[in-house]
């Protein structure tokens, strides 16, 4: 299919066929397309992929949506009409992939790897929501695939967009902090998962949907790879909503080459809201991210003093989302390596296998 | 001028001459169009000029840019040119109010009454920057001229529509702080004004620039009119880039009705950042109005605990300036009053001016 | 009087009387007896006599009750027994002024000049409550009989021996902060005064009782003589049980000779507790004194985040109750000025008479 | 030997013998007597023992020191000196028990066992600081010979008399906060140990020194016992200073018996403070203590916001430490069981055990 951003002649067409106004209006579109404008297939059309979509829409300026797929076909013509997707989709099979430049893969877990594959060995570049499918050595393979290709290849790891996260990083690096000694991560969801996050089978459950956001961060900011894995679980609130097999509560130890130890925990229960938080401690300097309120009032009454707290992930992270995809079209439009690649997604998905490893057999787990 | 949102005859013509998914790119466009949008003039191109009409672009659906002006040409370009805007003018004389429907100014306060006074008067809806013009008569002949001819005139007061000052404002209204006692705000800049701001004959002065927010919170907040004013002022800081009948040091006691106390102090030197703080005090409750840091994030080494601030009120009062802009537009739609309204912002004016006597007479100042 | 202090016989008279381990105990007692031991008087057991005399015998070695006075007999018994005081009288006509070397005067405020004349004239070195009686002219005449007797007259504006206070006065002195441009402080009870404090004859209302400590603190912060106040006042809440001519919400402008301002807030409503805030604004530092929570706990639920707030002044000052104590032995041992002598206590008594001259007059009042 | 306490005709003897005040005062000292005094030894002059002995006197009324011993001569007569105690001795073997209802046990730890066992069999009520030895079977024992004897055995687990703590605690049993479903505690010190605290075969290593607090405060918060411990540990910092057996960064992770999991980290390298802090999270409810400054009060600069942080655990725990012996006095007064008594110091020492044992095994140990 053609690419209309090289149909430069259009600009013309236009200021002869149209009058006034309008006649302006399309100047200007046409003025955009001198520039090249990436287009963008939406695979998921939920919660994530609405997201970046309108976040790419609002933020990024060079891209236009070629269309939104969702087997739920109602959520693809929601968000196709917000973005102002050209067409839409019920199944990845009616769609030619030679329409795009680049995917938004927002599905359960499970399909990440069958969906990514395609796109990637077509040259499409990809930015898929964490984790990189369910296995590491899946994820090893689509880094190779898209090396081959050229494709881009970005993860969702969205934390690493974060101001305050990106802020801890540079005090690390800038080595103020000194040796890195311990470090530990958090995150208690306010409410247990939906559809089918819910379903262990599509989602690998809590470790691969919410402890690998916590292990990405913290062999990013330690900079130190993990030789060994302690991890336990228990199910104790929502034992009727989850599956037998998935944990409202898990606690993971890690060993990082170095010597220094990591912890992190994940949880379902927290009625105020998304408690995410982080601590690295250094020789000389130690760092907390957290967000501890929302909106900055605080009402004292006699019963104490009160204030809000960020209710969920969306909150907490509006910006790192939107930075998220502004980096996306950069590394397309200048080739770069995305800040959180395959290699690395691959590398947190290793240390999810040993933390269910470790959960499963009640002993720890070395990572070679 | 003609309206082209009524144009839906355009819809079938750009079918018929273009191509490809350019042609499905017109579809929606005109397809949004089958909607009325409205058409925004933007007047003053400066700093909150060019934040009002982003916002508008990125975050309310259906306007789009008739024109921008500026004496200064190279920023009116500019801002022409992010927000697609049709045309740019050098002077306000060169324009055919017939183009547009709303109006965006934001130009030197001495000009605000000159120039709204046209708009409203041929029935532009306008979103006027605060104060709105330096005299409150002004500001009063200007609610009659707009309440004549149905246009929506709404001063940018932007803390009303803050989230934080709005859950305060509920607070209030819900009656659990009981009766009100006494209020404060505070507002001290990083720096001191620049260009116009820092001309009084231009600007009018702190008073007007900044202690004008502070009134109209504090009236919004409490509900009660006040009923007298002491003042006082001093510059000593910038006795070099200040005028001499300026002051960086603004301190102002304000009495309402009700026998409640009200503080307001202005200043220009906080190098941390913008300290804009309020609280209220009532019978059973306090609330305090402060964001006391901008990252989530804290350092803790040998020199003690440390974190950021809000540095300057774009970055504190961002979500307001979003609200502020959608309830124009929503105002326009739906022909309700603005929250901020001529009215409200004529009432501050006369704040504004019994402050000013009192800091020059050395009383306190009766209002009627 | 004999002063047992010197009695260094007394050692070996009791180990030939005594035997066991109560021999070694009067060893003990008379080797504590080989420094003078200073002889203190305590005029007034209500609460704040109770502090004082509780913390000189927990906190400060070398000091002996030699009485306790109170028209409260009861008061006066309860106190004497805790303190091990020698004897107890009813009225002070009893007492023979011989007997101590110091007293601790807490009394209601209209009796400060009255009793303390005659101690500070007979050279006895006093710890007067604040404020140094009601008149400035009083307490400027204290000052000069107590230089002539060579008493150490201290007066009790225990906020200047609070560690946090005087790390903001170390911050003042040492430069980094600038010129001081504006100050701040309020007071705000969680309750109406009782007893003689709410009797305006003998306390001299909220000016005197309340605003005195900040009047106190400002000048002691800035080291700046006040040129002129402002101030008004009102009975918003506690009209049935404060005197008709009292207030529950006073708010006073103080202009220093520098041209920095200040203000002062007094309330009596606070239902969370002693709302005690200062805030020093320089030129490149601001400093913010604000003890805002008791217990370091907080909650986090579905209400938000919540925790607790002092509750009154004796939890929010405790140490600097014991620092100001142990600084007026110290001056007596070394003969030092205190820190808050009768010169200061005066020109503080000279801005309450101002502010209350500038609310009965509605207008400012300037000092010379 | 005689309890001097019922010597009640003392009183006559000294009034004979003695004139002026100093009669007076022995008949206060007299008077004081009338009530049982409780006869306390001082088995330890180091820092704990100093703060224990100094809080009985200061804040408890009815005792007396009869000695104070410890092997450094210098330290136990200052300690001796500052208390009044009667006696010193350089040995414990120069004590004869009999003069003592109670002792204040503060040594090395390998010691408490030796020096506890004689003190509980004689029927010596003793307050021993933690842990109860360095084998939980050891503590075991003791508690059988403090039952038989009578004995009150109080171990100085500080942090269950902190009001934070006891606030927690409250919270937990209240039931407001439903099932406990995770729990977090951390100590990290700003220093390594000095003295015997560095020397592992004296102090068990940061296990039996630090770590032990936080187990004990997790079960007790809690109310559940621990099935298992899992637990690591590095010595990455202080390689010098302590012995290659210790370490200066552990992590312990606690398996509760309802499925409940918890979490300690200790370190010894905190460079701005002693950071302890426990959070507990609940199904409705979480709650933090951790108290994140000093003094209240903080400097905004171009710096950004900075406050302190308490530096130590005598400040950070200074309430806690008096509430401690008030507890034992009251205790051994009305012969109640310790808030921590031996059982639930045995107790901590298992888990103590299973964390060494997991750090030596690199495995999971099970508790029976």
């Amino acid at each position: 299919m053609l690419n209309p951003n090289s149909e430069k002649t259009s600009e013309i067409l236009l200021k002869l066929n149209l009058f006034g106004c309008v006649e302006i209006y399309m100047w200007m579109i046409i003025a955009g397309n001198t520039m090249e404008r990436i287009r963008v297939g939406v695979i998921g059309a939920g919660r994530m992929g609405t997201t970046h979509a309108k976040n790419l829409l609002a933020h990024v300026g060079d891209v236009e949506f070629s269309f939104v797929v969702d087997t739920d076909r109602e959520a693809a013509e929601r968000l196709a009409k917000t973005v102002n997707a050209r067409q839409l989709f019920g199944s990845l099979e009616d769609v030619d992939l030679g329409m795009i430049d680049a995917a938004i893969v927002s599905v359960p877990n499970i399909y990440h790897y069958p969906i990514v594959t395609p796109l990637v060995s077509q040259g499409v570049h990809v930015l898929c929501e964490k984790p990189l499918g369910l296995r590491a050595s899946d994820a090893y393979e689509l880094m190779r695939i898209a090396e081959k290709s050229g494709s881009i290849l970005q993860v969702a790891y969205n934390r690493r967009y974060d101001p305050a996260y990106q802020r801890c990083k540079r005090l690390v690096e800038e080595g103020n902090m000194g040796k890195i000694l311990h470090i530990r991560s958090q995150t208690i969801d306010p409410e247990p998962p939906k559809g089918w996050e819910a379903d262990t089978r599509l989602s690998g459950g809590i470790v691969f949907t919410t402890c690998c956001h916590d292990f990405n961060l913290l062999t990013w900011l330690t900079g130190e790879p993990v030789i060994e894995v302690y991890a336990c679980g228990s199910l104790m609130v929502h034992r009727e909503s989850l599956s037998p097999d998935d944990y409202d509560n898990v606690l993971v130890v890690l060993r990082f080459k170095s010597g220094a130890t990591g912890f992190v925990f994940a949880g379902r229960f927290c009625t105020y809201g998304h408690d995410v938080r982080t601590e690295v401690h250094g020789e000389r300097m130690s760092v907390r991210v957290e967000q501890d309120r929302m909106l900055p009032i605080e009402a004292y009454s006699g019963d104490g003093v009160r204030h809000d707290y960020p209710y969920w992930y969306m909150e907490r992270f509006r910006e790192s989302y939107i930075n998220e995809v502004k980096h996306f079209i950069e590394c397309i439009k200048t080739g770069s390596r995305p800040l959180t690649d395959a290699l690395d997604a691959a590398e947190t998905l290793k240390i999810c296998e040993a933390a269910v490893a470790s959960i499963l057999s009640g002993k720890p787990v070395g990572l070679s």
